[in-house]
């Protein structure tokens, strides 16, 4: 199949791409700065194109000759999202309806939107959190990825363009930009190792689904061939921890001490999610498979 | 109260416009040109800002001194959303974005925004539709309603901007522009009268809720002081007609004939709507009055 993966120099991208790449996919990258994949074998493997996303007013020459897109790229984290909404709709909303616009033009076969099962439901209603589930976003990010979400099914309903949604938890693992403040895991683990203390908004107790990177990616590759009638999956560990259970587990696992410097609890941050997966178990065949201590020890190796 | 109404020069607007002045409240009116109202008692009451919606950057100088704001302005309807999805979002959900910031900012008590019954369900799954079915518009126009209704909960989740949401589904009677293209209705009664023939999307079989002007009015009216724990409510006549129906039980009222052409069905229209009305009925204490027969019988009066 040959895949376009928009946002593949990224944390999920470039997992996405490796992968992609081993099981004989071409993959075309689009990406702002050319990054270097750890190993020559994947680099052979992909076409690079340096574009920034939001300067593409035509994505017609991108979409040339290709079946299926990832789109993973977002412009903001939900914490970033706050500080303007107008540049969060107006850089991924508006960058993806001239996308769409060209999807259909190009007659891609598919894509496959990475969404935020953590922010598009809001204040949850019941737990574990289905797809059903009334979807009341409390931040921005969650605003932008909804919309997107709703011009998808729009597309699909006019102009056939199939597509599928990932509404993915929070992953983690190696490979995790740190000074992007992506994921507190990777942070937590960089400060445990470092002895330095480490910041929480509110009490901690804040629950979360968090999810290996490996299990996320597997759900990714799961839809490429999925031509079921659902159209938006939770991807997730399907489990909750809350924030002090993922610094106690991962001081045990790295056998170090901590200190917590609390602070003001942020109202962008619903009291809990965590996601119910059955949907893609029975219908992707996707299974998460990596606990949480397997996963933090194979960070902790690479650290 | 003193009142700010966004979009006052329009269909709805001016009919709005006129009872808020009829009970005392002071009337500031934003609109791309200004119109004449009728009685020249309306028109020592209100104060006239020409200014367009789109070209405004800081909305504080509008607000200043305003305790509620009516936001009534799109810059599309449904079938002309279609057109330009790029600028359907750009001009109403970011122009709106500014509104809010400044509406936060200027402390504003309360907004209220008048969103789309008829199109940010989708397909129903349920009749009559309540406000908590699915959201899942099919037209871009449903989207970017839906998207300015996401981003009125996270600005009082986050910044305790008071509103309400009013779902209104197909308003008509006088004042209604025909050359706009806004409703059946009038189209159709013009077009009787004229002795012209009718155009139909479709078989004529697709179902719609249509409420008359002065119902709607009563229902934005009957927000002003509520304080209750909703936030949306439908406004409709909670009743459905195929559009063969209204042609014939117009042409019945008006004692004419009619011939009709039969064009195309139009994706972007879901074949049911009627809204269940019952929780504005029990909470803002308001009722549709008119019926179909008495309405049309006094737009006839003024063609």
């Amino acid at each position: 199949m040959n895949c376009l993966v928009l946002g593949g120099t990224g944390f999920i991208g470039k997992h996405l791409c490796k992968r992609l790449a081993e099981e004989n996919h071409n993959v075309r990258i689009l990406g702002r700065k050319k990054i270097e994949f750890d190993n020559i074998f994947y680099d052979n493997k992909f076409e690079f194109v340096q574009q920034d996303f939001l300067q593409i007013d035509d994505f017609s020459n991108l979409l040339d000759g290709i079946d299926i897109v990832f789109h993973l790229i977002s412009t903001t984290i939900p914490s970033t999202s706050e500080i303007d909404c107008v540049f969060d709709i107006s850089s991924n909303v508006i960058s993806t309806l001239k996308l769409l616009k060209a999807c259909v033009k190009m007659k891609i076969k598919k894509i496959v939107f990475i969404s935020s099962g953590g922010t598009v439901y809001g204040i949850p209603v019941q737990l574990p959190i289905p797809e059903e589930h009334p979807t009341n976003p409390i931040c921005s990010y969650g605003i932008q990825k909804l919309t997107i979400e709703n011009y998808l099914y729009y597309y699909f309903m006019q102009y056939g363009l199939d597509y599928t949604i990932l509404r993915l938890s929070n992953p983690y693992g190696t490979g995790q930009y740190i000074n992007k403040n992506q994921g507190v895991i990777p942070i937590f683990i960089d400060k445990l190792m470092k002895n330095e203390t480490l910041n929480i908004w509110g009490d901690g107790k804040i629950i979360r689904d968090y999810i290996y990177i490996d299990d996320a990616i597997n759900g990714i590759i799961s839809t490429i061939n999925y031509t079921g009638k659902y159209k938006i999956f939770n991807i997730g560990s399907g489990e909750g921890m809350t924030l002090l259970e993922v610094v106690d587990s991962i001081s045990e696992i790295l056998g170090c001490k901590y200190n917590i410097n609390y602070l003001d609890a942020r109202k962008i941050d619903v009291p809990v999610n965590v996601l119910d997966v059955s949907r893609a178990e029975d219908n992707l065949l996707w299974k998460g498979r990596v606990t949480f201590e397997e996963a933090i020890n194979s960070i902790k190796l690479l650290c």
